[in-house]
């Protein structure tokens, strides 16, 4: 045993250079809080569960079985199954960019997606644009493959595009939530997604158009999307997480053909495809109209939830507090005074039972530390109305 | 229109140079042809669809949409479902390595394993050691990161240990598959599973153990794994693609926790964690105790085919071919006569609509042109008989 003990611990991890970007996530600590026994959470990026067309979807798990049971279980092919990528190519053109199913490639949710994205370009130290403040799981699926980011600097409106002409020229691409972003819930206008398109030609650079909320619009859609704009350089990633469930990690990327095939080879070698079941119950579900009889009432749900987390800011916030007003998605953007550190009040409104994610994580360079990201779809409206009130006497007292 | 195809043809894609390694694919080539109508197809590693627990796993999926539709549908633990992994670890246990359920992550697949395995050990260049021929998938895998490959000969008993004292030094890891290899079909001994974790301890590298057959022995389970002689420092992957099914995309990595906690930091970025659903129905049909009642009709069905292979192998080729005889698995590994081309035959016995794969996509470095990848278990006897008779035809006519 005395050999044995000796060799364990001789045993030395050497992790490749790439890893050190992943090796702590203050976030993953946070959400691991936020866990705890009756903690109001305005920390998760969780979808409403009652959203979730449960029925619908076991009916169509249990027709697939049952009806191509075999066929379901097998390989398949790594583009993803035809028919759910003809049923993604006929939305995408009806939506205004012709798209082929062979435009479009099926992946394990949009992080895959990013993560494909950033094999396939991201060079070490190659620049690579982002908004700023950005999504996180974006930065997380970046940096493995060790980008330097530039950084375009955003206002109400979300990313503005008169920056690119100076931090665009040599440019791998610029990655952009155009559609109610996470964290700051904000949609960015026509006009913009033009100037940005526009800028990406001058300068030869390509755009990455991550649109998981686009669905989830209150009362408006959004504008058409970037890749309207450029289709010849936009590589566009969707999600079926907020739209049906997350747990089933679907979503797809659509682009030119060059960088598809790109992105094919990659994805075999990353999990040689999604799963043929999954694949094949969302199909069911979708070419049966699901998101048609759904989405009206997830929109309606969130639309309601925004409003109530509005009002509760307006009621329980100090002076000196500003936020977003979503028009879509799940999330509000808040400011406190200058100075005021929202990790400093996340640590005093754990105390009380309320959680959020301090804003300091959704910035690929140095973070505005009095900003915070409240969620406001999967807590009920009382507990809602209730947490963001100890939130404001936490900051009042702050 | 001028404008816009002039800006269409300017969008240049720079892909990044660690894609060179997946640009092209032969063998993807091939596994198209051998989807063509009448191929008789020893080509794919596919299992049996017959193989397949379609009704338990439809009453599995059916079970957990009807009782617990949200949770299964809603966001998970990146680590897994907590469930499956106290099954795993306990069936780790029970094999003969002490495991707990927080050293297991489970993974889409054991090739995501390898994707997470190469992101958090393999630097570019760094030496890498992978016996040859070898996995073509973890070939796909780790070359996305750029290693130097060192190789590790091999003969009919599988990889030769002696070869690490040399080649050992200053390596990350080796990388190799102990139970009826692919592609050849071959058994690791219980004396050089030993020899190998003796190597990596004298010189402190790790060992990938990946183990996607093992549960597909004929007669007698295969010697303890390489885990079980160096726990501290092998990474052991599995798969339920073989005895469940490849079309849930569902495996997994245990390993020590220093290694563990960092795949999961990089599966996280990757693809945040593998579907709930699918997790919980195969948790399951595994707590029922699906495999115990599964395996043996599957042991048996496979061993019946590799015989009726060798037998057809010993009635149809010509004298000067060599064939392993495997004792579990999907694959028997044939060689040639020396300087006879495997690539120049498959394109013969393609147009008399029989399929295989050439042995060269198997090797890191040089390839054995003259060896030939078969595979039994998804054609009927009849055809696969049929098909052997043409393959040995086509080689005596070359």
């Amino acid at each position: 045993m005395a050999t044995l003990e000796r060799d364990l611990a001789a045993a030395t991890l050497r992790p490749a250079k790439r890893t050190a970007s992943v090796t702590s996530s203050a976030v993953r600590e946070i959400l691991k809080l936020t866990q705890m026994p009756d903690m109001i959470s305005l920390a998760g990026g969780l979808p409403a569960p009652e959203s979730f067309p449960v029925d619908e979807l076991r009916e169509a798990f249990d027709h697939v079985l049952a009806t191509m049971g075999s066929r379901a279980l097998q390989y398949s092919l790594t583009e993803g199954e035809v028919g759910l990528r003809t049923w993604i190519a006929e939305r995408e053109t009806r939506a205004g960019v012709p798209t082929r199913p062979d435009e479009v490639l099926v992946v394990a949710s949009s992080q895959q997606g990013l993560d494909l994205i950033a094999k396939a370009l991201v060079e070490p130290e190659s620049p690579t644009i982002v908004d700023s403040p950005t999504y996180l799981g974006a930065l997380q699926a970046f940096s493995v493959f060790g980008p330097t980011y530039r950084l375009l600097p955003t206002d109400e409106g979300g990313a503005i595009p008169d920056a690119l002409d100076e931090i665009g020229p040599g440019t791998s691409f610029v990655y952009l939530t155009p559609n109610f972003q996470n964290p700051t819930g904000r949609l960015l206008s026509a006009e913009r997604r033009a100037a940005i398109a526009g800028a990406a030609r001058r300068h030869d650079f390509w755009i990455v158009e991550d649109d998981p909320y686009g669905d989830l619009w209150y009362e408006t859609p959004p504008p058409a999307s970037i890749r309207q704009w450029a289709p010849e350089r936009t590589i566009r990633l969707c999600s079926f997480s907020k739209v049906l469930a997350p747990g089933l990690r679907l979503g797809y990327i659509t682009g030119p053909a060059e960088a598809m095939a790109l992105l094919v080879r990659l994805k075999q070698a990353a999990d040689l495809h999604t799963a043929t079941l999954t694949q094949l119950a969302a199909q069911r579900v979708l070419e049966g109209g699901l998101l048609e009889r759904h989405l009206p009432a997830v929109r309606a749900r969130y639309a309601h939830a925004a409003g109530v987390m509005l009002d509760a800011l307006a009621t329980s916030m100090p002076a000196g507090v500003t936020w977003t007003r979503p028009v879509g998605g799940m999330f509000v953007w808040a400011t406190l005074p200058a100075g005021m550190d929202a990790a400093d009040v996340l640590a005093r409104s754990i105390e009380r039972r309320v959680a959020f994610v301090p804003g300091f994580a959704f910035y690929a360079a140095e973070p505005e530390i009095n900003t915070m990201r409240l969620s406001f779809v999967t807590v009920p409206e009382a507990r809602l109305r209730e947490g963001v009130g100890i939130l404001g006497e936490v900051i009042a007292a702050g």
